[in-house]
């Protein structure tokens, strides 16, 4: 059973990762990352670099496809090379799935026209405009497509999909594998939680971001 | 502030990216990922690649360790090129770190002898053969010292270390940041909850894993 991941510069490393760190351990799973070109593919911080094992075209029809967010997923939700192989490969695929703002690849893909999705709390309004009808779940399953929240939420959808590929053993034997137990320090990982000031915080950490992203791509 | 990522073949993926993706938003962070030589570095199930962007020895003196865990970790915490370099780092570091088996590596730097410290559940007895003493939290802070369980705790580690390098606030607003509010669709995170079935099912996993493995290595 062929898992793909696609990467595009700037995606999100643990959006991928941690469904990846799930679902390589359903039995008979092999998972693939791709990228328009094989190759490294550089991280939203620019401080880590994961391989593309192959291009997208060469893995038309995976039974899975995971696509992870990132702070560039307006610009390769332009990309027809990103979302033409969406589109096809979800024409047979077993599951569709996102993490954080991979779901407006989905979107853009068309994957998602009139559906419940959920995706990052800061992308809710854009998957709006998508078409996509934002839930403001940590796991949304919808037929064969399921699309997760924030960054870290890509490893309770990875649990979620195990349980249907492989039984809910297999899943329970996967979170102990991996030790997930969570034990945040602080109980602020959603809006309601942290608050307005933590999310104040956030607000402003995310517009320096983009300002610094946007100058990069101007001097770029 | 440099936090460096020692990476060797066979890691686990989610040990390594969990607290890069916490520690990168540290306002001044800069995380290197290393290894022996500079590259591409794979995973324990062969799936993926993370690069290294330089040596061991090109960043001597991080302010910050992390050293993940992998099936590997007997294998390099005999050598020399590793332990050698952790234990120098720690003569200077702020914060040494490790998840996972992870520890193992710390254990045979001399880092943890006669302390306590947290590993995988599988790990406790190989870490109590090298000196430490297996303590089953999920993250346990001894002096500059901080180790964490099993592949998934280090994302709870890199908000404990968050909150002691830049204060709780950030630490909150990087929870917020990569929405870490963990909903499970299960509850067998540790072998207590997990139960004795479950545990066993990962214990024939592993066994059937470290077999395979073997075979991997004798054939060269």
């Amino acid at each position: 059973m062929d898992i793909a991941i696609p990467l595009f510069e700037d995606f999100t490393a643990l959006d991928a990762v941690g469904p990846y760190e799930v679902l390589s351990r359903v039995p008979g799973a092999r998972v693939v990352f791709l990228a328009a070109e094989p190759g490294p593919v550089r991280t939203d911080n620019g401080m880590l670099q994961l391989v593309a094992e192959a291009a997208l075209e060469d893995l038309p029809a995976p039974e899975v496809l995971v696509v992870p967010g990132g702070i560039s997923a307006d610009r390769f939700a332009a990309d027809e090379r990103y979302t033409g192989w969406i589109r096809r490969a979800h024409e047979t695929s077993a599951w569709t799935t996102s993490v954080c703002s991979g779901a407006i690849l989905l979107a853009a893909a068309g994957v998602l026209d009139g559906l419940d999705a959920t995706t990052h709390w800061l992308d809710r309004d854009g998957l709006a405009a998508r078409g996509a009808t934002p839930v403001p779940d940590r796991v949304v399953e919808r037929g064969k497509i399921i699309t997760a929240a924030g960054v870290s939420s890509g490893i309770d959808m990875g649990l979620v999909l195990a349980a249907r590929l492989a039984g809910e053993d297999v899943a329970k034997a996967i979170q102990l594998g991996i030790e997930y137990d969570p034990q945040p320090p602080f109980d602020a990982g959603s809006v309601e939680k942290a608050g307005p000031r933590i999310e104040g915080l956030v607000r402003a950490a995310v517009a320096a971001r983009d300002e610094r992203s946007a100058a990069r791509q101007a001097a770029g």
